[in-house]
Formats: structure tokens, C-alpha cells, sequence
């Protein structure tokens, strides 16, 4: 089979040429960056004064981390780079979770940006031949226009549909073939049951693919949405700090992320003691911009774990591999010593067909050692029933999580609604450990 | 002083010349037309089987006109001239009154309609160094996007606000300090309430300009956006069966709406006799595409209701200019053989401080004649005190209607509350006499 590819030039590059790219293209980054006072600042505490200090990819590891931090504290300008005039375009984020972020843009910014998407659209082996529905938020948020722009140079038909209206979206897709689908995978779970409450019954024959992305999903979700649809699903990783979408995509194989490294220098860490991880090892993934001239951004901190991804993808691609986002750093917890993943425990959890959605995680501190708990609700049934299948149950689910994050678990079952009902993945999770 | 313009070339061809590619365009465009099925048969209906047939722009009387129904009967697929695989893009209307028509784009019709927008922007005296906040919906509906691609074309740093969202349009309003806003009349009229509720008590000192559209309004409430901001306001006409913005617009010196001519042939016709109409007399717009590939369309009726200004305007562009629009032709009335709009009699009314925001218009045959009544709401003092106040608002309102629309009503005043509470445009007007 003929791999589908947008840039073949670039996406086969042998990994010496890479890094020999890699390499020039952080110089130049480095020179924008210098254009700030912030980096300017920043760099000249550790001897950086010109893009010519870099001899090696190596020196990176110079180089301060950036952290969401700094760039909140940048708001409103930016750590701007370029005259404001030569910026065509700025997005924020929405400043929910405090003070707002911001990325200037210039022209070739916004094209640097549109040739990434458009890369990981024909990865999955769409075409110009689809007619593309791009069921998510146009505006601030980056994922509608960015997936806009990238199909719009592949020539795919794009219909602008935005996000919400369901009943709409499914006439769209109706009426108009759509092939090819953008949206985030809780709202697919949800068109579907629109699609099951129609007459039709049916899911449009046209559909073979989603790209889904923009909210953290486990696995069992993809394959969900692939069987209910009848179709294949891949998965989009990127962050608003990294223009958006673009950043990483899954080609035919769903072997993992390929991140385009031409564009990002990519490092693994762990979050706590900041060391480089081993492939296969999560870690949290930091990110330098290799392309971008208005908001240039060095070693940025993005919160959010992962693990490289060993060996060759079969499409040949060079761009290394992202596993799927397991969360962000912020939500891991350490127990005795462990890293321990809330998402990783309701992937787990989830597993078991009788586990309600309601389910609560606490770590508290007996004596020298940490014991974690996982409190769930179960069908009401089971209680009635014999002890045993209750003790069964319990045992099954801990082993369950003990594969999934090496620690084992106290499990409690509980009757429907007598846990509190919780909103967010934050509220789940109770660290009762005294705060050194 | 230096008028500002982005297309110098095209903006200031000399009418013959203007002509000139009309009639080219106007080949090309049967051409493409010629394509369809439908345009095939309703030009062979009138002998029309080659673009060359054409051999002057007088020849486009004989082609039939398009209307609205039949583009809605051609729904989905509308009248589509090349290949699907061409298309790039798709929007739909709403079908909130009726069944939704469907316009499609190559890529070279999405860059024709961008040069057309970034020509709008620029003659209003907005430019590359300008802040654009762009407030209108982003998506299907083709504001967003029109305005979107036009501003990023010229180079303005876009901020894609999307609609909605008060206090968050504010904020991005003051952080990045917007000098020009696109939105509707009536939201902008809002975002004054807004900015007056907060503590600061200003308008933003950056902004410069607003761009009005997507909404019938009237001079009145363009002279309020212009005062309560402290801003130059300019009208943009646009319909989505011609792509959306960037039909016509106000340059700096808000003569009426530049028609761009080497893009659309325009026609304004009485839309009863469907003679054509002189200048300055009011009939509807009718409007040939003479650029697009994908969806051409030939003598298209828009409703939309307006009259061409004479004389030149000072910026020294040839292509002719509309007046704002006044209402849309399936609301007209016909009293007495005289074309009456209801938006007309509106403006009227609101013209005196006594008259609060309800009425009615109502007409009836009385006779061999029609009777025009306007029913309106004042101020509930007025009842209490002189009659004669009261019989003199009658005669002030009646003379300020008869001076806008040629006929003088009888008037009716009712205190507040008393008149059914309306809802839309269209409930406002009830013609009782007998539909022969
Ligand atoms: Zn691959
Ligand atoms: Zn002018």
C-alpha cells in the first residue's frame, strides 16, 4: 500500500538530516526569541547572548524551561517577538483556570501552522477528494480554524459547521456526504445517540473517518466511537501555547502520535526531578518552537504526560511518536513514590461493566507509607446478592488498577448515589497527606 | 488627502473600462453557468447556447432571472458548475424561513471574495496597522469568515472573537487595544450597555471604526453607534447567495455602498413591473456573479429593496453606489400605487421622542382607496394633560411619515401596553384588504 503524505521531502527526512534541521531552525528560534526582554533576560543568565552560542541540539539542556507562568505573566502583549504590525492574528485561551494566555501570529506563522495540519489530515489518509465537517469552535479557540485552514489547503470541501446544533450537523452530514468528521470524542458519543433517535436509525454511510482530540479520552472511547460509527478514529494533539492543533496526529497505523519534529524539538521529563525520561518512561512533555517568529517559546513546560514511542512506524515517517495523553502533570500523584495517574485509574475502573460513572480516589498517609483508595459505585443488585461476588468484584478492580498504574488499591464498593456527586475529573481525586 | 484604496486598478477604472470587463466576465460567467443543468435549460429557453451569444451587457435583459426558489429547489447540490472534487469550502443558510440554499466555492472564488472584503476594509481608511475585533459568528453563517479572510488579507492583527461573550469582548477590547470592530448594529448597541455598566464608564479610546452589517438598521442608529462610541461607523451590505460580505460598503466618505462591478452586475428593478428603475428610485437589487466559478448565478433577485445614488463620489471610484438598504421587497406595500416600506414609516416614528418602541401599521380599502394607519404607543402623561398636545404629535408624526414615504397615514395614538406586543418586523404590518 502507498503511504498517503502531505510533504514527503520533509515527513521521510532521514533523522540525521532532521537534526541538522532541528538544529538550524532552533538558531533562528533562538534569534526571535533574543528579540524579547523576557528571553533576553532569561538567556543571558545562562551565557546565551547569540543564536551562534548553540553549537549542538545538546545545548538545549541550557536553556531555562518556560512554564505557563511566565506566559500568564506576559499577558496581555505577549513574549512578543516581532512589530506588532507584522502580526496578523492573536488567540488566547479562555482564562478559565486563571489569567489568560496569548500567541501572536504572523503571516508566515499562520502558513507554517496550516502546512502542520495539513500534514497530519493526509496522514490518516484523507484527501482533497473528502468533504470535511469541522464540528468545533470557530473563533479564539484554536481547533476550528486550525483543522479549517489545514483542510482548506488540501483541498478537502469544508463545511464550516462549527460546534453545537445537532440536529443540523446531522443534516449536513446527510445531505451533503460528509466523509470526514473534527470534533471532540464526547460530543461524537453524543451525536451518535442523536443519529439512533432518528427514524434512519443509521449513521451517515458516508463517514469513514473522525479526528478527535481536544479533551483527554481513553482508548475503550475511541473504539467506542469507531464501532458505533462503522468508522476509524484518530487522534489530534495539540495546545493553544503550540498554535493548536498541528502539534501531533495519528497516521494510518494508530501506532502513536508523530509529532512533526521540524517544527517542535520535543523532550520527555519527569515533572518532579526534571531529568530527560527513557522511551517507554511518561514523563511530561516539553516543547520548543522551531518555526514560529511572533511567539517564539523555549523549552515550554506543557503539563501534559506522556511516553515516546519506541521503534519505526511502519509508514516510514521520521517524526518520532507520542503515546496517547495519559493527563497533565497537575493531576498526577506520587504514591510512595509511584506515579499514579487519576486517568489511568478510570480507564481501569471503566473497564468493568458493574461500575457506575461515579467514583472517588484517596491517598492518605498510614504511618511512613501512603495507601491509596478507590471508592466506587456499583450496580445495586450486587449487594443483595452473595458477599463473595462482592469481595470478587473488589478484587478483580484492584488488580485491575495494579496492572494499570503498579500500585494496588483498597477498593470500596458503594450503593448508587451514596457517593457525592462530582463534578470534573479534579473533584475525584482527595489527597488527605499532610502538605511538608 | 490621500484617499486609501487596495486595488487601485480595478477601483479606479474608468467606466468604459469597468465595462469593458464586465461584458468579459459576463461571458465567462454564462460559461460557467452553462455547466449546470438547470442554466442550460433556462438559457436554452431564451437561445442562449454559447457565451459568445453575448455580445453586448445589453444582452443580459434576456436572460431570465433567478430567484430565490430556485435556488432552494436545487438544494443540496445547488447549481454547482465544477466538479465536487474543485470545491473547497460550502456554506449553507439557516432555512430558518423556508428550506436552506447552498453556495459552493473553489479556492479561486474564496480568493476573489477576500480581494472584494480587504477592498471594503481599506477604502473605510482601515489598514494593516489596525486591531481588527471581529464580533460577529464564525462558521456557516458567512460574516465570520467573510471578514475574517479579508482583514487577515490586508494584514490587520485579526482578533477572531466570535460573537458573544460581553465581558469577554470587552476585556479583549481593552488588553489589545481594538481599533476596529465588525459586528451588527443592534449587539454593538448592547456592547455600549455593557461598557457603561462597568466601572470605567468608557469606551475603549483605541477603537477607531465599526463595521455594520447582517441587520437592516437605520441611519438613526448608525448616527448612535457613531456618537455613544466616539467612532465612525460604515455599512457593509452582503447576502449569503453572494457569498457574503464584501458585496458593497461605505468607503471614508459614507456617500451610499460601493457596488463592487467587476464582481457583481448590478440592476435595481421594480419588482412588481420588473422594469428597470431610474437613479435614486427605489426598487429591488438584482445582481449577476461575474467571478465565481462554482456557484454563478445569472440576475439574481435578492428582495433586498434600495436605489442608486447619482453623481460621483469624492474618493473618485467608479463602481456605482447604493444606497443604504431600505427593507426587503417582500415587505413592501403598494398604497395607492405608491411603494411604501414599512422600515421607512419605522424610521419615521422614531424620530419623535414621544413615541415608545411598539406599532402597528395597518392598511385597508376604503372604497375605491387604500387607507394607511399607523397605530403607536406614547409616552402615558401625554393622555392626561391637553388634548390638543396629542391631536398635534398626530399631525407631526402623520407630515414626518408622508415626507419619507409619499403617503399620509391617518395616526392613532394608544398609551403604553395597549397595542399587541410584536414580534419581528413582519408582525408589525397587517394588510387587510381583499387579496383579489
Ligand atoms: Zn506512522
Ligand atoms: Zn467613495
Amino acid at each position: 500500500m502507498k503511504v498517503p503524505v502531505w510533504n514527503p521531502a520533509v515527513e521521510f527526512l532521514e533523522r540525521e538530516a532532521l537534526e541538522r534541521l532541528q538544529l538550524a531552525n532552533l538558531r533562528k528560534t533562538v534569534a526571535w526569541a533574543l528579540k524579547t526582554p523576557f528571553y533576553r533576560r532569561r538567556l543571558a543568565e545562562v551565557g546565551l547572548h547569540r543564536p551562534e552560542d548553540i553549537a549542538s541540539l545538546r545545548d538545549l539542556r541550557d536553556i531555562p524551561y518556560t512554564t505557563k507562568e511566565d506566559l500568564r505573566e506576559s499577558y496581555p502583549r505577549g513574549l512578543l517577538a516581532v512589530d506588532l504590525e507584522q502580526v496578523v492574528r492573536l488567540h488566547t485561551s479562555s482564562g478559565t483556570t486563571g489569567m489568560p494566555t496569548v500567541i501572536h501570529h504572523t503571516q508566515a506563522d499562520l502558513d507554517a501552522w496550516t502546512e502542520l495540519v495539513a500534514r497530519c489530515i493526509v496522514a490518516t489518509g484523507a484527501s482533497r477528494r473528502d468533504v470535511f465537517q469541522n464540528m468545533t469552535n470557530y473563533g479564539l479557540f484554536t481547533g476550528g480554524l486550525g483543522l479549517h485552514y489545514g483542510a482548506e489547503r488540501v483541498g478537502m470541501l469544508v463545511i464550516p459547521a462549527s460546534s453545537g446544533n445537532t440536529s443540523r450537523q446531522v443534516q449536513l452530514m446527510r445531505h451533503f456526504q460528509t466523509s470526514v468528521v473534527h470534533a471532540t470524542p464526547s460530543y461524537l458519543l453524543h451525536l451518535h445517540s442523536a443519529l439512533m433517535d432518528e427514524d434512519t436509525d443509521t449513521s451517515p454511510p458516508s463517514l469513514r473517518k473522525a479526528f478527535i482530540g481536544a479533551e483527554p479520552h481513553s482508548e475503550e472511547t475511541r473504539r467506542k466511537i469507531e464501532t458505533l460509527f462503522e468508522i476509524e478514529a484518530y487522534n489530534s494533539y495539540g495546545l493553544s501555547e503550540m498554535n493548536g492543533p498541528g502539534v501531533a496526529f495519528e497516521c494510518l497505523y494508530k501506532t502513536g502520535l508523530h509529532l512533526w519534529e521540524d517544527a517542535y524539538l520535543l523532550e520527555v521529563i519527569d515533572p518532579d526531578s526534571l531529568r530527560p525520561c527513557a522511551e517507554e518512561e511518561t514523563g511530561e512533555i516539553v516543547l520548543t518552537t522551531l518555526q514560529r517568529q511572533a511567539t517564539p517559546l523555549l523549552r515550554y513546560r506543557t503539563r501534559d504526560l506522556s511516553h515516546l514511542v519506541g521503534g519505526h512506524c511502519p509508514c516510514g515517517r521520521s517524526h518520532r511518536r507520542l503515546a496517547r495523553i495519559k493527563g497533565r502533570s497537575d493531576d498526577m500523584l506520587i504514591v510512595n513514590g509511584v506515579n499514579v495517574f487519576p486517568s489511568q485509574i478510570e480507564e481501569a475502573l471503566m473497564k468493568a461493566p458493574e461500575v457506575g460513572t461515579n467514583y472517588l480516589i484517596q491517598v492518605e498517609k498510614r504511618g511512613a507509607l501512603d495507601r491509596l483508595a478507590v471508592k466506587t459505585e456499583v450496580h445495586a443488585a450486587l449487594f443483595a446478592g452473595d458477599a463473595r461476588v462482592l469481595s470478587d468484584l473488589r478484587e478483580r478492580i484492584a488488580e485491575r488498577i495494579r496492572a494499570a498504574v503498579l500500585v494496588k488499591p483498597s477498593i470500596e464498593l458503594h450503593e448508587p448515589g451514596s457517593l457525592p456527586v462530582s463534578e470534573g475529573k479534579a473533584r475525584r481525586v482527595l489527597d488527605l497527606r499532610p502538605a511538608f
